[in-house]
């Protein structure tokens, strides 16, 4: 049986869950709370010495760390749906896509990240809110030029990693409250994704450990 | 021909640098100057909307980016030699060593962050340099309790992406002035990097517009 390493706030850990449901993948899901340091204890870091989820147990040898290599091995372990493209290039346009929420936007707003601003700047709640909305919002630039006109998906006309990574950042879109107005491609697509029952099931707020009143 | 977009200083560029030439592509490099903003320019952020380099152009209808899709696109195009192990759990292992550095630290410390940094926290150069280096040194600790005692490669006995990383990553080290004695699996394996002709001559010092003078 997989175990799913995770903590409800987590992007990372959203897009892997996702992933897992539509591949129809039977999975327990372990919850670590990252707000009160769980991912620092010798336990947690010896399933993942970087301290941070989601990490995957069970299918492997050692456990798996990072979502990109985790949907990757699913791929290649599950193969149906595919997430992926069938062609060289879709595979690295949906891959790169997936790399600006991936590398590009959520490392930069995560708790240590945070943390690190705090203790190096002296940033506060309000300041980190606004670092987070900042570069949720640089994102969003970068995806709605790469996004086709009247498209539902990132890619072509099948899901893929790239609009897990996509659900990912919109749901970080609307928690640090930055406006979509100005990007209606991708309004439209995350409208259509979701729509999708995986994506609505694995939002951050219906998962354990969620505080019940979570608007996420 | 291929055209890699590039910036003598970036780490990214850097990854994909060495595979073309392991892999025995030829390519030519168009220098775009980061420091100066020509990747804001309306002709650049056709090439790529997020304005990072490298960009990976002549291959493929669009041009590539993001150093691990143009990676994993170099391994479909040109599989010899293989820089991802024949194992879907090799392969995730390298993918996530791949993403230490690729998203958990090197997105934190590029220009647009520091420039960030500086206009919402008035960092100034010094301080720049100690968040830089702080991020350069965790992932020294999560990449050293990864890496196996005696290793002269990340994984395994074969070079693979993961190398490609910790090359970039150990320039970064060096750059900022990470002491690397607590970290003696990292310092073997990268010096037998290094010890590798396509490791060393796509050195950042060695590109196109870097300074004469450069200590990088």
């Amino acid at each position: 049986m997989l175990i799913l390493h995770s903590f409800w706030l987590s992007l990372a850990t959203y897009r892997v869950r996702i992933a897992l449901d539509l591949k129809g993948v039977v999975f327990e899901e372990r919850a670590h709370d990252l707000s009160k340091g769980e991912q620092n204890s010798p336990e947690f870091r010896k399933l993942n010495p970087a301290g941070a989820v989601p990490a995957l147990e069970g299918g492997t040898r050692q456990p798996l760390t990072q979502s990109l290599a985790i949907l990757e091995w699913l791929e290649d372990t599950y193969p149906t749906p595919p997430l992926l493209p069938p062609d060289a290039e879709g595979r690295a346009i949906v891959r790169s896509l997936f790399l600006l929420t991936a590398a590009d936007t959520h490392p930069l707003v995560v708790p240590r990240v945070q943390a690190q601003l705090v203790k190096q700047f002296g940033s506060n709640d309000a300041a980190g809110r606004a670092w987070a909305a900042h570069w949720f919002r640089e994102g969003l630039v970068a995806y709605e030029a790469q996004l086709a006109p009247g498209a539902t998906r990132c890619h072509g006309e099948a899901l893929s990693i790239a609009d897990l990574a996509l659900a990912s950042h919109l749901i970080g879109v609307a928690r640090f409250g930055v406006d979509l107005a100005e990007f209606p491609k991708i309004a439209a697509v995350g409208e259509s994704l979701f729509a999708i029952p995986a994506f609505a099931a694995a939002h951050p707020r219906l998962q354990l450990g969620a505080p019940v009143e979570s608007r996420v």
